[in-house]
Parts: C-alpha cells; sequence; structure tokens
C-alpha cells in the first residue's frame, strides 16, 4: 500500500463544504470566498511524547489533534471550513489509521469541516493540522484591543483537562469519565467564539492556562490583568479536589482546557452574560483589565482578602 | 529561550504582502482577497533521514523546504502569497536556526511572500509547510484535463536532481556544481507556471518522476501517454553522464527536478514555445496524450524505433 492508496481509504471522504473549486487530491485545493468573508488559519503540530501519551487511543488522538487546533479558529470567532493534516507515521498500521481517521471525521463533521488536503511521510508519530476558517464582515477576536476596566470572562470550566492528565499519568484512568474526556477529547468552543463577536473584540483560547494565555492577550493587549482566583469556573468534579492549592494550580497554569478568555466592555457584559445563559452556556467573570505600569504583562492574583501573586507561569514549549 | 522567543528571533519578518487583516502572532491569521481572487493551498512534510540527510545545510535546508511546497502552487498556475511553518526541533540550536531562517527568507523574499503563522515544538527534526496563493478569474492548471493528442511538455531540463543526490550520496560534492544545487535550491517554477495559464489547463509538477507524476495527470485526465524518451529536456551537465541508461533512469524515475509537466493542445503549442523561448525558458514536447485503453494512467516509453517499456514506476512515500 502506497501513500496514495492509504490517503484514498482513510482520507478521502464526501463533503458538503461551500466554495471548494478544487478538492483534495490535487498538487493544491482551490477555495473561493464570498466578498464579505476574510480567510482565518492557524497551524498546529502534535508530536508523540511531547503532546500526547503513546499509548493514546487513536480515536482520540484524531479528535483532540483536531480539537485543538479548532480552538484557535474559536479564540478568533471565526466559522470553520476546512483543514489540512500532515501525518507523519512510522509504519502504516491499519488499525491505528482507521481510528485516527475515525476520531478525526467524528469532529470534523460536526462542524462540516472539509479536508482539503495533506501529506503522509514516514518518520516518528508527528500530527500537523492547519485549520482554514471565515470571519464576516471584518467582525473578529484578536489579542489586541483589551482595555482598562473591561471584564475578564471564561467560558466552561476550567482545570478540568489538567487533573484528567493527571489521573491518566497516575494511570488512574476509571477515576473521573468527565476529567478524562476534558483532557482527551476537549471541546473548541466555536459558537461561543462566534457569539461573543457582538460584545467583544479580544480573546484567545486556554491552551497553555489561564495565566500564560491571559498573559499574552495582556502583552497584545498592552494592559495588565488582576485575576480573582475565587471566580474561576470549577466544575463539579474538580471541586472534588480537596486539596484547594492542587486545585487552583490546574486552573491556573494547568493548559489543556480549550475554554476561551475574552476581554468584555463593562457597559456589554451583562447583555453578553444574558446571551450565554440563554443558551445555557456558562460565561465566568474571573478578573479585570487594568493599566499596564511597569509590566505590560503582569497578571496580579488576588484572593480572598488580598493580592498574593503577580507573576504570570505557562507551559514552555522550550 | 522559549517558543516565543524564538519566533521572534528567527521567524518574524517584515513583508509588503497585500490583503493581511492580522498578521503572525496572534491564535489565526485572517487575510482577504479580491473578488475575483480564489484561494490555492497545499501543505508539505519533510522528515529528517527521509526526505532530507542529516548533514544538509540549514541554509539550503531552509530554501528546499519552502521550494518544494512553493512547487505545488507553480503547478497550479498561482501567484505566490504567504507560508506558514510547523517546526519540530530536537533542541533550540541558533546555528541552524540562523542559517534554516536564512535560507527561506531568501526564498520567500523573492517571491514577496509573508510568513502568517506556525507552531515551534520540541521533536525529531520535521518541517511542514503550508503554502498559500492566489489564482484569478478561475484560471488554473490542474491534474485532469489533458485531452487526447495534447502535447506533454516540460519545463527546464529533468534528471539532474537526481543525478546531485547521487552524487551527495556518493560524498562527491565537489563533482558538479550545478547537479548538487538542482537538487539542494531547486526551482519552483512559479513564472511558468502562471504564463502557462493561456495554453494549458492541465499540468503537474515532477516531484517525484517523470513517470510517477505524469502517471498522476493521465489517471486524473482518464487517459494515457506516451513518452519519447530521445526528447527529454537534458542539461549539459547530465549530458556528461556516458551510461544511457542511467542517464534515462534520472530523467525518467529520479524525482526532486520541481519542473513542471503540462498537457498543450496541438493548437495552442506554437504559441506557448514561441512566448516560453521570447521569455528565454526552455519548453520541451517530450510526448503524446493518447486514449486510455485498459489502463488509465498507463505511460508508454517509444525509443529510437519502437515501444520500449509500458510501465509506470515512481517514488513511493510507503
Amino acid at each position: 500500500m502506497d501513500e496514495f492508496d492509504l490517503i484514498k481509504q482513510y482520507f478521502r471522504r464526501q463533503h458538503s463544504c461551500d466554495g471548494v473549486v478544487v478538492d483534495n487530491g490535487d498538487d493544491c485545493a482551490i477555495v473561493e470566498l464570498a466578498a464579505s468573508e476574510r480567510l482565518v488559519f492557524s497551524i498546529d503540530t502534535m508530536v508523540e511524547g511531547r503532546h500526547f501519551l503513546a499509548d493514546m487511543a487513536p480515536q482520540d488522538l484524531g479528535y483532540r489533534a483536531l480539537a485543538t487546533a479548532l480552538s484557535d479558529l474559536a479564540a478568533m470567532g471565526a466559522e470553520p471550513r476546512y483543514f489540512t493534516l500532515a501525518l507523519t507515521l512510522p509504519a502504516v498500521d491499519h488499525q491505528w489509521l482507521a481510528g485516527f481517521s475515525q476520531g478525526l471525521f467524528e469532529l470534523a463533521e460536526q462542524h462540516d469541516m472539509a479536508l482539503l488536503g495533506g501529506d503522509t511521510t514516514r518518520g516518528p508519530l508527528t500530527i500537523t493540522i492547519q485549520v482554514h476558517g471565515v470571519i464576516t464582515d471584518d467582525a473578529y477576536l484578536s489579542r489586541a484591543g483589551a482595555k482598562v476596566d473591561d471584564i475578564i470572562a471564561v467560558t466552561g470550566s476550567i482545570g478540568d483537562a489538567a487533573a484528567g492528565l493527571q489521573l491518566l499519568l497516575r494511570e488512574q484512568e476509571a477515576a473521573d469519565a468527565f476529567l478524562l474526556s476534558r483532557f482527551l477529547r476537549p471541546t473548541a468552543r466555536v459558537a461561543e467564539g462566534q457569539a461573543l463577536l457582538p460584545y467583544s473584540c479580544c480573546g484567545i483560547d486556554i491552551s497553555d492556562g489561564l495565566l500564560a494565555d491571559l498573559g499574552h492577550l495582556v502583552a497584545a493587549s498592552e494592559v495588565a490583568a488582576i485575576v480573582d482566583v475565587n471566580a474561576l469556573p470549577t466544575s463539579k468534579a474538580l471541586g472534588f479536589i480537596d486539596d484547594v492549592d492542587e486545585r487552583q494550580r490546574y486552573q491556573l497554569t494547568g493548559g489543556d482546557d480549550y475554554e476561551l478568555c475574552v476581554a468584555i466592555a463593562p457597559d456589554r457584559w451583562s447583555q453578553a452574560k444574558a446571551y450565554f445563559a440563554a443558551q445555557g452556556w456558562p460565561l465566568t467573570a474571573v478578573g479585570r483589565i487594568v493599566a499596564a505600569n511597569s509590566q505590560a504583562d503582569a497578571i496580579s492574583l488576588r484572593g480572598s482578602d488580598s493580592e498574593i501573586l503577580a507573576q504570570q507561569t505557562g507551559f514552555k514549549h522550550f
């Protein structure tokens, strides 16, 4: 079986994606956009042993690889359209490929995303996905644009995926299905990102931990932030962790939740909150944007009485 | 030095690329197209030890990684615009990064291409590049569309890169600078691809060898082909190889030349040939499209008197 058979068997699927002029299978794909649309794209790599465990189920891996990439589109408020996949494999393992492609397309189909090109090569297991989406009429979220007094809000709950990863590392896999699934099959907040556009122009997804990612947001916006550690949205499952320090460490520095963190002007906050409540989506105020003094990326943590820490840390790739 | 410092130091460059709404450095890039433009894109991976030698100079590697990806845009007749880079590195090696980024941007700047996003991760050396270009008014080359009696034409000369690779493998590096450079720094035929649009709608780039790539073209077009082995465009340097079998093997199955192979209707051929001649660009007729009999992808090789082979072979990734 050569590269072309492999692609045909596992990665050629019917799709109903709009605007595809030349589909998967030529030297390039060609797509068209409507006049009001702009193209939004991002590339992400996952390396075995670094970003995922070698024994992770291929279904989960396929799902997770696309979900984490998709989260970058969610963070811009974009509507997903297509993706490309560069897959480096140590060998052709049909069981693995069947599982991986199943998990991948399970999520792709949820968002009507078409796979419009790829490359399969032989080497150490590495998964690179580029996702493409569109925004309309130049409405998008970016890291820049947070203003002093904006409310910092977070979707969903945070800290779950980091706790789930700990369960996996400790091989307590039966421990808590919710926390595990938050790590293994994260939800990219695609609908939430688009829904935030009327209320915000500034957001980021939480992939490296709230402190690290909010750090990027305030740096790009040339502001600082105060985060109220007691306000962090906490799932019931995470709440069962008795050790407050451990729980807050997951929530502040854990990463992998792929929730969105946005800055919302005070006069838009109640509307945004009401819209999310009507949808049944959590949206929690966790802090405030403040003026940058010496450090434009400083984040101060506020506990029940006073400031306790003024240092952002997060997952560093190197 | 973390991922962000590394990106800033080596991969953040000024550019003058049109239509960039959100540049490198946010969760996604955002670009706009003119109403008549369509987006063209392709992703390619190079793995150390598989697609390049471990001791290849990082300048050449950066140049070559972009050139081989760019060749897919050339094969569609697209105008290059931007690219993304997913770089997996075993460690932060500043000398390597300086060289790699120098070679990469040397070529990017030749085509006014902007780097609009990327991901740097730690792991075995793997380079994935997605290139993006545009076509205008829906004029493009694709693998499908070759018609019976079309002339099969090839740009430049072929077989050089395969001969150059052999010199490298035999460590005869002083042997022939031209052949070596054809492997180490291939030229994506970007201008030629665009220039072919008035004369052709069907083409492919020769990355895996003429037989393999022409095989894809005739399969997609549901036709067959006859190639005249004595007509293959041969550089002076390749002509010095006395062994005719070796030379023809490089030319038919060698790959890595990144020349274009196109099908041109007989009544357009003399115009196309004249236009290329006026530009000083070689364009050589090497065969004819014929009707598919039993096999839609059959390629017959014609020697000085009769048919000698009817089998296409090429580089298989798996």
